[in-house]
């Protein structure tokens, strides 16, 4: 009589609703899945109790949203599966980040605190509440000034997106709050924290967001030089024990069994951060092994055995992907969304007709014309900073420029002409690693471009990688499934788990040295825009969002500008 | 008894089509007007004698399709006025420029002679037949090289459009021809020998196409130093009486009286071209009144009481509009068919259909969206080079370029930046003149883009200067009727003609300052951009170029890049 299955449980928060996939242990098998989506969204406009409206660049979220996929898509995937509740051992969570959490000490969100719920501080602040911006520029100045030692792990700056400039924020908009406030939280740690009723930090995002550096957060010092009120803002809200990833968090409360129809005590692993799980995922945890998740933007993570200062990137951390290597991570700010809104915006009706008449996409359309030209033939370059860029310029300021075009120019041209923006951006931001000796030897791709062939044979060609493929459609999820198991005992460690649970079909992209060799000269003049506008020049895109800002203030339009 | 009323005839030869205008002495009224399609149209594949494809950037005419807008056209005209021909008083014709008809010693165009109807070369070359700039570098940098004086009057360049470089290129491509050859004639002179029987050269053409100035030609040195065969190029080809705008060339033929159906014997006027001939009728015959006729290109005529060098200029003539002063010429290559272009391909269905449900037009729909926005709100600038620079870069390698674009980018945000595009090209223009003491101090606009009030408001802020419009819709035919006029002796010159004919609604629009002061902002942006991909980083849009010729070679397709 055979072994009975085990099964393992990775749960993936989005930015708009949690996935929770079922995984079989003995051979990966992804055998049942389900989709929360979030009641409230993203919070933009005004909050759930009503209110005036939040100002520009402010995303907010409800936790309470975040336990509804607890108790709905956990459920529903294990009935998807059609097995025994009892036979999962372990459950796993990812996250987006950095998403924050103001909580009491217990964990309690402050917006459930009564009198709070009217008070936008008490709320969730989302990876993209771009609200603290100004904060931000403060943190660099002073660390640039300070000669802080760890402002060079972020390749020279620390986001406005992250736990110090959201955090200081808070207490300078409303200090009442901020005095409530008894923990700052990461989401992926308060979604842990429900589960098995213990807060531990993960390692991933206390590195990555939370400016954790060998044992260290940025001290007292520098903090009551940003502001008096902030210097116990480490010791009072942050200063938290560190889980490494794939370490068990704890077991799974009675509360949480009951949500969720699962065993209570099973493992509960320590949190993790989307882009991050997904490298095991695609068994790329060997050094020089780049992950890409390409979706609306793309977050590249790869693991070095060397610790290196790569300029402009995001971000490297002990153990940040996973243990006993260092984690690099970078990213391209718009990517698949640069694509969306060209397609959206930017594309005639004859177009679009002729993509219905052939059953297919206007994507689809577009890319089946533009796989018919020739590298350079459209004779056009493009920036893909439509929505900034995140790596290696970090400038939030700057936008997308189209070089090039002519009466003849045709849709086609600029669609391809954009995908190659996005590849030379991947290119720029290789190059910055190989520059500082972590050399990148193979890309692996994940999410939802990777269905693309011209899209992955033109990142083939620019950055003359091989490109190999995930092999799971829910990358994150069985990420988060693979940390589950190892949490539960099942693997003894996540490089032992990706070899036996994740997938990937390597190098199904070849680069081909004769579009290479064109693409070389497209990429000097990317090159050449890049530096001009992103270093040389700023205020030249600087100043059409400052005189941009000023026409609608002078109008009287609020907007993200 | 009242007197009987007389007329005057213009004839406006358009790329594709003849318009004939009849015009009343004693007011000014246009009372009859009727168009003659050319039967073959450009001819840029094949002849009208079959044989193989023509080459890229060819543009040829049929002479035959001239005259028969004189059989059709006229009488049509003069029949819809409901007049008797025989109080018609004289005719005169305007011409596109520079477009050059091949001829023997008796005006006969070459391809009528038997045996060279399979000859490319014995065929008209149009306007923009731009298959000789081999020839016009060559030119130029001999030019330059031996410091010839007459080419600072041309702003410095020597267009592939005109005379010297067509001829050039027919000397060197099919020198049979060349040698049948005994006129290399305008269009705008040969319509006129056709219709008087008298071959004069028009000062207009020869001073702005055919190198005229100060009563000489470039010298046999120059020409032989260009090619052996050329060195008697002007004395045996080109050289002719010059006529003056608006003298009487000859009176009309017994054979020219019975294709027009009017009297033998009227006065003829001397030839001239489109674009000049609209300064007269639009009353812009003063010194600092340039007059812009906007249409799928802008062409900017000016008078000025000084002769001046202005750098990028496309030429200054004596005489070049009216007699007595100096004739100014500066040009847009593309405007009103880079609007026309982005509505075409990079407008999506939902404007589309938004405009078709209000009634109007794409144009329409985008002008009523782009007017609501405050100045500089859309965050863009662009370069309005799709069609290259003709002023003041001269370079038509240069390519179209827009900055500033995010995800908020709309459609009518770009239409109005590119419309501001053009707007700035023509502010760079003009402070070209007015940087080398030949002051503007008004803008006097002809052509389709007169009736965009969106488009008229942003050129009077972008350029601070009050924007006239022409009253009649027929500027050139109306500007050729006012010269038969003088031909005919009905007025003493030009200027008085252009008093009592020709119609101008003053000021119609005013810069408004506070807008202006924005504008500026945005202008240091284009200035900024138009000297980096113009002056000091030519070779990125150069580059573009050359990448996309050669990748259109290797795969085996022909293009105009």
């Amino acid at each position: 009589m055979s072994e009975r299955e085990r099964y393992v449980i990775g749960v993936d928060y989005g930015t708009l609703s949690g996935r929770a996939l079922v995984v079989r242990l003995s051979d990966g098998a992804e055998v049942g899945t389900a989709v929360t989506e979030y009641a409230h969204a993203v919070v933009s406009e005004r909050l759930p109790s009503g209110g005036p409206m939040l100002p520009p660049d402010w995303a907010l979220q409800v936790p309470s949203d975040y336990v509804d996929v607890l108790r709905t898509a956990v459920p529903a995937a294990v009935a998807q599966a059609g097995i025994d509740p009892s036979d999962v051992i372990g459950i796993a969570t990812d996250f987006t980040a950095c998403t924050m959490v103001p909580t009491l000490a217990d964990g309690t969100p402050l917006n459930e605190v009564p009198g709070l719920e009217y008070r936008p501080h008490a709320y969730v602040k989302l990876w993209k509440h771009h609200a603290a911006q100004g904060q931000a520029d403060r943190i660099n100045d002073l660390a640039r000034a300070r000669g802080e030692e760890w402002l060079p792990r972020y390749g020279g700056l620390i986001s406005s997106e992250w736990e110090f400039a959201k955090g200081l924020q808070l207490l300078e908009e409303d200090p009442d709050t901020y005095e409530r406030m008894e923990r700052w939280v990461e989401a992926s740690d308060w979604i842990v924290w429900q589960l098995c009723g213990t807060y531990v930090r993960n390692a991933c995002a206390a590195g990555y967001k939370g400016i954790l550096q060998d044992g260290h957060y940025p001290s007292e010092e520098f903090l009551a030089a940003l502001a008096p009120g902030f210097a116990r803002f480490v010791a009072d809200k942050l200063d938290q024990p560190i889980g490494q990833l794939g370490q068990r968090a704890g077991g799974l409360t009675a509360e949480a069994a009951a949500w969720t129809g699962l065993p209570e005590g099973i493992a509960v692993a320590v949190g993790n951060v989307d882009a991050h799980v997904a490298a095991p995922a695609a068994q790329a945890v060997d050094h020089g092994q780049m992950v890409a998740i390409m979706g609306t933007s793309t977050c590249h993570v790869m693991s070095a055995g060397v610790l290196r200062e790569v300029p402009g990137m995001c971000g490297v951390v002990d153990g940040g992907i996973v243990e006993g290597s260092w984690g690099y991570e970078a990213g391209q700010s718009g990517v698949g969304d640069i694509f969306g809104w060209f397609v959206e915006h930017g594309v005639p009706p004859y177009v679009h007709e002729a993509a219905a008449a052939a059953s297919i996409s206007v994507h689809q359309h577009l890319t089946a014309l533009a796989s018919q030209q020739a590298v350079g033939e459209h004779g056009l370059v493009a920036l893909d900073w439509h929505s900034g860029n995140r790596s290696v310029l970090v400038d939030h300021e700057l936008s997308g420029l189209v070089v090039g075009q002519t009466l003849a120019t045709r849709p086609e041209d600029v669609y391809r002409a954009l995908i190659e923006a996005t590849a030379f951006g991947a290119r720029t931001i290789i190059e910055a690693f190989t520059s500082s000796d972590v050399p990148v030897d193979e890309l692996v791709v994940a999410g939802g471009l990777s269905k693309n062939p011209l899209l992955m044979q033109i990142y083939a060609d620019v950055t003359r990688l091989p490109l190999s493929i995930v092999g799971s459609e829910q990358g994150p999820a069985l990420g988060s499934a693979l940390h589950a198991a190892v949490a539960a005992g099942a693997y003894a460690d996540i490089r032992a788990a990706a070899k036996a649970l994740g997938s990937v079909r390597r190098a199904v992209y070849l680069p081909d040295e004769a579009r290479a060799l064109v693409y070389d000269e497209l990429f000097a003049v990317f090159t050449a825009l890049h530096d001009h506008f992103g270093r040389r020049e700023r205020q030249i895109m600087h100043g059409l969002r400052a005189i941009r800002r000023s026409a609608l203030a002078s109008s009287g339009e609020v907007v993200d500008a």
